[in-house]
């Protein structure tokens, strides 16, 4: 059996035959997409050298009064003839007339009608409050970088370069179907042994939080033939990527991984020394020059949810050329022990106190306790060779 | 003038006259956002006693050997009665037969056609790998609270407690608009002092990342008229917030504070201590029993956006029951001064190694630096009696 580390090289490794296709979006249809492309300015940034401070553009001397000989409000540039008599009215950001090349603000100065002195005390400096044009970014340089995850600061620098298009990479398509003849429909009351279906909500929700596009492929009963169908009929579809939650153990009715192997599906690995989450199964599926990945979670709601964590949001990250978030360093708030040699991902409560980050493990660890999950905040590592965490322990933790 | 956290004081204050409206949304649209209601568990978590492990359920005793009575496939539950040497072959997550107590897991015995027998030196203990009904949540019990922001392992839990429709906090309508002469489209080339109109797009989009509705108003000219007509039919739509870039300063085509008041905007501060965004408008418009809220954000784009961050983003956090992230402590990489008593919001680079912070002032510093904006990801506050920061010093960062 695969430790983490090597399965999740696997699947990283696989990650490279995915190249997202590129789309255009309009500028503000981009936020939290994956630029596709590099983007060169398409001018100089300021574009015109121009104050930074309401006052008077003037051209430096040791003059202490100047005539006002006109006025360039902003957005109505004109040309003016500055000597080192004349000073120009002009606002924050307002284009400095030719000659000009230092501005003094308005709070420096006192104004008769026609002229302004400047202030008692105060000292001038040659060029002050003026922006160079390009002084910030010049004409076709580079602003923002392919693979940056477009947040609202990427999408003013991109407005200010003109990008009121830009091309992303398109998100993937993925599938998701959960397979059991316990399950039913969320809307529906649980009698005897039947469980709501909660996976195809979590995973759907993930895959959506990460801008995937999804389809609710549902649920399938353990028969072997209708999930075989089901399987084909997305291996060959348009969908990138199929998920399936369940039926990926060991037990008599776990069809899907011989289903996996009958369609043609090369599997890398079908379980991996993790808890929760041990049976999971990673796979490829080629069809001409077309690649499809498989990844089978086990039905377990918290083993479902941890393994898509994992493996598939790093297999995603990877794809569109996103660094993975190294784990939280953090001190163990409570003793834990385990007796295999496992890697333990631990459902706990990050907490951070002045610039100490301390993991706390939230309730019981059985793999279908939601109630756990949805109050945790985080994975806890506990490392295959480790028996016991103690409180005071440094421990690595990754977000959920 | 006031300082920051007075002005923050005041708008974090007014933020409770906002209540979001409650809409309902089927459960996978529910994604990021708020919870508007207490959510209770319509049932046992687990609902039935199960098993953990794939194996034999037992009534425990000191026997090792046990006839194999019947099977329960998962969602195929029957009554069975067992006895103390009967056994029942079980999967993960199956529901014991009702006297039952015990799970023997499939690893741990040998199976002749009608028999298991325990494999030599296993020792097995009462109740062994049993899950009990409600020992997650009891039903009625709260299983995720008010004011959540809902994440996947949220919609998970409600998923289990059957909530396919949710009820969560309605996004604020919130409009857009930018003054200025000088401002183009961003699809236009600017000339002479033109400049593109890129604060629409940052505070646009800086809305959709808070998952907020937004109006696109547009690009108002410097005309006073135009502006108090805009403004006005503004505050008279359906909009929660109207927020305007530009016209806020004391130059002579700054329009925007006196349009607040000739319309019956209590003012409640038109500057601030800080810089950038030192010229920062914050209003309430009372219609009747309708409350509207203004931010007047200055023009220059840097400080557009950083306003938007220290004012309007804890304040919509605070409207829908949301903590303000507390700012990252770090270890300033750079050297910084300051002449002025005001709080500077310095853009930098927040990096982490092991799990100590780094920060790096990126770039100059000037308000309308878009690129030095873009390549950063954090504002580091310089307090109002610092003069000086030194490479090594802690500071306080907010994350952007």
């Amino acid at each position: 059996m695969l430790l983490f580390e090597e399965a999740l090289k696997l699947v990283l490794d696989e990650a490279r035959h995915i190249n997202p296709s590129v789309i255009s979006l309009p500028l503000l249809d981009s936020l939290n997409q994956i630029l596709a492309e590099d983007v060169f300015s398409d001018t100089d940034l300021p574009c015109f050298t121009n104050s930074s401070m309401d006052g008077f553009a003037i051209r430096y001397s040791d003059n202490n009064s100047w005539s006002i000989i006109d006025e360039i409000p902003a957005g109505h540039f004109h040309k003016v003839d500055v000597d080192i008599a004349g000073a120009v009215r002009i606002m924050t950001g307002g284009k400095l007339p030719e000659n000009a090349d230092t501005v003094i603000p308005i709070e420096d100065v006192d104004e008769s009608e026609t002229k302004v002195f400047l202030k008692q005390g105060v000292q001038i400096r040659p060029g002050q409050f003026v922006r160079h044009s390009g002084e910030d970014l010049l004409s076709n340089s580079l602003s923002v970088s392919k693979n940056t995850l477009l947040e609202p600061r990427h999408l003013a620098l991109l407005a200010m370069c003109g990008k009121d298009t830009v091309r992303v990479s398109e998100p993937l398509k993925i599938g998701v179907m959960t397979t059991g003849d316990e399950l039913i429909d969320i809307n529906q009351k649980p009698v005897d042994d039947k469980v709501r279906a909660s996976n195809l909500y979590t995973i759907l929700a993930a895959l959506k939080k990460l801008n995937m596009r999804t389809r609710n492929i549902g649920i399938i009963n353990d028969d072997k033939v209708k999930i075989k169908d089901a399987v084909s009929a997305a291996l060959n579809s348009d969908l990138d990527i199929l998920i399936t939650t369940g039926g990926v153990s060991v037990g008599k009715y776990d069809y899907l991984k011989d289903v996996f192997r009958e369609l043609g599906v090369e599997v890398f690995f079908n379980s991996v020394k993790i808890k929760p989450g041990k049976p999971v199964v990673f796979g490829k599926y080629q069809n001409g020059n077309e690649i499809k990945y498989v990844f089978g979670l086990p039905g377990n709601p918290v083993s479902s949810y941890a393994t898509f964590r994992i493996f598939i949001e790093p297999f995603l990250q990877k794809v569109f050329g996103q660094s993975t978030e190294q784990p939280t360093k953090a001190i163990l708030r409570s003793k834990y022990t385990k007796a295999d040699a496992k890697r333990h991902f631990i459902r706990g409560i990050l907490s951070r106190k002045d610039n100490v980050y301390y993991a706390t493990i939230q309730g019981k660890q059985s793999s279908n306790n939601l109630a756990g999950l949805a109050q945790s905040n985080c994975l806890i590592l506990a490392n295959e060779d480790v028996n016991t965490l103690n409180v005071g322990d440094e421990v690595q933790c990754i977000r959920i």
